[in-house]
């Protein structure tokens, strides 16, 4: 009983603070999903080296099989923000399978021999972990814990329970008052998780060989799989993953509640609290997950373990069903208390499973010991929970109750009527789903979601510290500045590559470009040599200086290419005057230095090693002899990896003055059709900013360039670090060549999603050299 | 014989690029000083240890005894720069042996028994150097070792020396014309040096128990001190430190040059080249000194040595001198050769006495062979003197030579004359001389003369280097950008902290309040809780949130204190709008925080350890019942310390808005004369940049909050750090406190030149960090 025996609806609608916290909480899903190859056959292979130890990797795990992967969000306080990092987890995880693919279904996907399922191999071939699994082989076979599903942890915020204990003038204490709550909760649930497993069950298809006897209303179809007949979940239903025998326990009080389970454990029935698989569990984070440290801590959150992977959805549930079963919860809280004794148990048992094996029939269902139509039920418990959403007028959410209702009215309209409607056959189906899912997963490969505000870089690093099952704290968004730990190990960073390892006069070195220069030409590197005039008589002056060689004349900051002279052969006096005259015209300062033939590189040396080697080629378009420039442009401008306001890690193509003056320099008009095969630049320069194509080229180019990028980083001293070098020929070694600039803040992006090449993982191997990971 | 036999003037008149390149030239200075005790006695402690081994430093060495310090100038491209450079070491060495003083006459004071007079130590025993050094003891008797002087390394630039060997048709190699010019340059400083020790001889007077016989015309003075008649310079004088016997030299060739001192060598008459005493030598840095060095590779600059100290001028020489020799060896240079074998070898050297001993008499010299008058000798050089800075018109030569023309028809000008005409005696006079100097080398104690473009903080770390004798290169000067080496460590450092003990992201950390308090609290340290805002609206927003407490309203960056306001006190809600607009009219983001009351203190914390604490007072001045505030603060100001545009250690106290308002509010104005002991402040805030005063506290306040300052260094893994602390009371741990921010470019200058307290001597803590210097 709740201390102050108010009906909770009354004191919420008068209060509203309370109001106001109601659907503030925390949440967190584990979600499992086994993998297989492209036939859709349980994939055979280890779990993936790349996520680390699956001890100690916190998001992503093995569950009972190797082949079957545990993705876990850290929790959040908000819908949104557990969905996004399950959403991450899954495109992580699916970008790094590659060659396999994860099964959306709930069901098995082809399974070898029982023999032949491998168990989750763990660093110590005697860890609990390990031999809890063999005892569920021995105990359950392995087959069936290939069940795969999703977990739904939930718990009210702390501020709405105290301010919920201060309203109702409890004596208890908080934990004691949330110990009442959560049961009050949980019973509810069960009483109602029949509705829930209707909108959300998604196995009645399944392979032949999958069960060692046939469930009811089993039925082969054509595509030769098997269907539970009106069935919904094969896995929440009597033959799925449950106890031998219904273990019913006690919500009277947390007390009874504990001392009921342990009657179960005592008895031998189970082995341990996690054996009793209940549909929602009562549990705490911070103790050893054993009865005695429930007891002892108290509930923290709930854990709702009946839904099944939704194959409709890339991430195996949507968030509508997340804000449902949240509300449901809600719902609960508010609701007045019904009776839940034994009897009301099995009844909920029986609608559980008649929902399970018979629920497109919409079977009848036990309501408060009364057994009465689907229709009537499910209104029942819609209304209630409509009064919830009406009370917080939760628009959304109303209009979420409104399509769960049309659901119940039409079985049709559910996942597991869907499913079934499917004709390709259960493989086929699935399989299909998987490839498209990973698709997009590879597509949205370069970000991170619910971090798009964030620098791409950063970004980029986030995923691989998630990747490596690092714990990541952001400290300042604006600023793309973040913590990640493992274990003792912490690390600042900031913008990706400005890290702890490289000293602070590195960066300062790196970004002066005299002193740069200075110390590269000390030591023996090619740097463009020239000089800087802001006055032009001194500079007409140096003439002589420069008269023996290619120069370049130009403005001292210019972008665009403005105001630049390039003079490659022999010049006169008066062409040199010319250009100085030009460049001064955009600049009160102007560099006079040697021309370096060539194209311009980005060697992105990390901890004396190269780890990316990037051709940078101005913005240009291939003509096919069909369509113009213009069209080109537009055409290459759909690749999803090109963007805006770098977004995206590359950059769309423009059509403004710059690009139809670099157009006219060459004869051409934005509306010109270029011949098949004609390469058309659009700008001088080659940034990737201003729509140039990144090309990798980390394999092609002559190790003698490799070895001037990693000793220019050294001569500054810098782990992390972009070496700019013009190169005349790339597989020529000892060709003209010269360095242009040393970047203490290389992008990174440029190297994991270039135009053309391989992902370099960068983010990879960043947090390797930050964490010493071999 | 040059190579086109033609006359250099008008070769010059004629050649423009010549005559602009014929004043470009080297310079080094090295200048010799013994130390005194207070009374003038010779010092017998040992080389200050701070200069590091006199054997690796390269800037400030021992001479003959190790009282003897040697100043040596780096090598400079302007007579200015190297004057710096030498006024630099003066001020820098006067700071450093402090309760000692720097001897500034050429003849030695007063010593002890010529056992008791100390011979250079070295770290080996039986080095070169101390072997050396006890040869000539023994050869020449320890006292005369004591002479001092000045040398004046000087070289043509190669720029110019290879035009005029192009100009004159040459065909030799530039070494080769090099070694023709510099001995033609020899030879006439051979001949005409009488006339420049006439303007520098500055040893006419020394104590009685100095020489073992009396010297020539020597007369007993009655402040019990000895002069000579008449007389110029004892060191220059034969009995001044030279060779036993006149050993001339040949100067028709190169060749012959060579020849003729190994004929010494091989007689058994000197050592060594080095032992030969000419006022002039021929050099080569980049030999080991030996003759056969310089035979094989030539000349590259000439040593003058017969530069006596000058007791009027603090760094023992003038600028006007620097400039005379320069001008008498570029004379040397154009004029046509006279011929100069033994015979008028043996008129320069009597010329040389005749001044050094008789030269206010203004005695016969011999020129070209014939005995002249004196005046007639001056005016036969001056004019030649005279037509090249005519041919150059140099005005500023031109005027030097009227003076030293005037100099010459009045001997009573010289030096000499002015020395001998004190009355206060020879130890008296000097000693006054040098406690003049000494207090102005400390008034410039916090700056690096020539270097005062650059900020405090560098000034003092370049002062330090240059201590303990690390090469400097200044590498960027606008940004205080600039490396030291010390054998084959090399450290580049910007801004005096900003080096490669830190890390980037220490100083990242640092340079974000936001992280940086997330930080120190999750480490249990105290820091103000506050907010930031980015926007204005959110901002007013808040207003009751912080409502009920003292508080500060900040801009998220600020330098100098500007945009703060602080409430302590009950406020409205537009004081506090107000506030807010003020602090966004500096950044686009601002913090509220809780106001902690206390002063602030700023910690500097290098290498885990109190470099030293200083407690910020803001601006302020104390009434003495007379004087008007204003009147008070002009005063204050006078202090040399005290400056403008933070040019000097403390700035001076402005009189401006937030002055008069801060007055106003404690109901006081400018014209008021507040009570004696009375303190007024006129700032809020206690930056020193707004007047404030540096106290320092650093023996004063309690170990645990030196602790603290240590511990948050620490956390934020940095090795050079500014942390600021509010202290309520400094003598009583666990008082109310705060952590308000850590710098990672904390000013070294207000704890070097607090404006109470001692020098904390930052600079060497920072080097002798960088340098594991112990």
């Amino acid at each position: 009983m709740l201390c102050k025996n108010n009906n909770l609806m009354t004191i919420l609608e008068e209060n509203n603070e309370l109001k106001k916290m109601l659907f503030d909480g925390n949440f967190g899903l584990e979600k499992e999903n086994v993998r297989v190859d492209k036939n859709g056959n349980l994939a055979l292979t280890p779990h993936p080296a790349i996520f680390g130890l699956k001890e100690e990797n916190p998001y992503i795990k093995t569950d009972f099989s190797e082949s079957q992967i545990e993705m876990i969000t850290p929790v959040s306080n908000s819908v949104d923000a557990v969905y996004n990092s399950l959403e991450n987890l899954q495109n992580i995880v699916s970008d790094r399978i590659r060659d396999e693919y994860l099964w959306p279904n709930s069901n098995p996907p082809m399974l070898p021999a029982e023999e032949d399922i491998p168990i989750a191999v763990y660093q110590d071939p005697q860890s609990a972990s390990r031999l809890y699994r063999e005892h569920l082989a021995r105990e359950y076979g392995k087959k069936i814990q290939l069940f795969s599903g999703i977990h739904y942890n939930f718990s009210f915020s702390d501020e709405f329970l105290e301010a919920l204990r201060v309203e109702l003038d409890c004596k208890s204490s908080l934990q004691a008052f949330k110990n009442q709550i959560y049961l009050k909760v949980a019973k509810f649930f069960m009483q109602n998780r029949w509705f829930l497993l209707y909108l959300t069950g998604a196995s009645p298809l399944y392979l032949p060989d999958f069960l060692n006897s046939p469930a009811a209303n089993e039925v082969s179809r054509e595509t030769s799989d098997l269907a539970l007949k009106n069935g919904i979940s094969l896995r929440n239903s009597h033959v799925g993953y449950k106890n031998k025998a219904s273990l019913h326990v006690n919500y009277e009080s947390f007390e009874q509640y504990i001392a009921s389970i342990q009657t179960w454990i005592d008895s031998g029935k189970i082995d341990s609290m996690r054996e009793l698989y209940n549909p929602i569990r009562l549990k705490n984070s911070h103790t050893d997950q054993s009865l005695a440290g429930l007891a002892e801590a108290g509930v923290e959150y709930i854990e709702i373990r009946s839904l099944d992977l939704n194959p409709f959805d890339p991430n195996g549930i949507t968030k509508e069903i997340l804000h449902f079963t949240q509300l449901l919860l809600i719902t609960g809280l508010l609701s007045d208390s019904e009776p839940f004794d034994k009897t009301h148990q099995e009844q909920s048992d029986l609608n559980e499973d008649r929902i399970a094996i018979d629920g497109l029939a919409k079977p009848n269902m036990y309501v408060e010991g009364a057994e009465i139509s689907f229709d009537e039920a499910a209104n029942k418990l819609l209304t209630s929970m409509e009064k919830v959403a009406t009370l917080t007028q939760n628009g959304t959410l109303l209009h979420l109750l409104a399509e769960q209702r049309d659901i119940a009215k039409h079985p049709d309209k559910t996942i597991a009527a869907q499913i079934l409607a499917n004709s390709a056959g259960y493989v086929p189906f699935h399989m299909q789903q998987a490839k498209t899912y990973l698709d997009g997963s590879l597509q949205n490969a370069y970000k991170l979601i619910g971090y798009e505000d964030m620098e791409l870089s950063t970004q980029i690093v986030l995923k691989s510290a998630v990747t490596k099952g690092l714990a990541i704290d952001i400290l300042d968004r604006a600023e793309n500045f973040f913590r990640l730990q493992k274990k003792d190990h912490v690390e600042y960073i900031k913008q990706a590559t400005k890290t702890s390892r490289d000293s602070y006069i590195s960066a300062l070195i790196m970004e002066n470009k005299v002193v740069t220069k200075e110390i590269l030409a000390e030591n023996g590197i090619a740097v463009p040599r020239g000089q800087d005039f802001s006055d032009i008589v001194a500079a007409r002056n140096s003439f002589a200086k420069f008269a023996d060689q290619a120069i370049v004349v130009k403005p001292k900051s210019t972008n665009f290419g403005l105001g630049i002279s390039i003079f490659k052969d022999a010049y006169t006096k008066e062409n040199f005057e010319e250009a100085l005259k030009i460049a001064f015209s955009y600049d009160s300062s102007i560099i006079i230095e040697t021309y370096i033939p060539g194209d311009e590189y980005r060697f992105l040396v990390i901890d004396g090693k190269i780890a990316g080697i990037l051709k940078r080629v101005p913005a240009n378009v291939t003509g096919d002899g069909i369509h113009t420039i213009s069209e080109l442009i537009d055409d290459k401008n759909l690749d999803p990896l090109r963007g805006t306001d770098h977004l995206k890690p590359l950059e769309k193509i423009l059509k403004g003055p710059e690009e139809t003056l670099m157009l006219s320099m060459q004869g051409y008009e934005m509306s010109d059709i270029p011949a098949k095969g004609q390469l058309v630049y659009l700008r001088e320069n080659s940034n990737i900013s201003t729509g140039g194509d990144s090309i990798d080229v980390t394999d092609k180019i002559h190790p003698y360039y490799q070895e001037l990028a990693i000793k220019a980083a050294k001569v500054v001293d810098s782990n992390i670090c972009g070496v700019d070098i013009i190169v005349s020929r790339e597989t020529i070694p000892e060709g003209p060549h010269a360095i242009i600039e040393l970047n203490f803040n290389p992008a990174i992006q440029i190297h994991s999603f270039p135009y053309q090449g391989e992902n370099r993982r960068i983010g990879d191997i960043i947090i390797d050299f930050l964490f010493n990971i071999k």
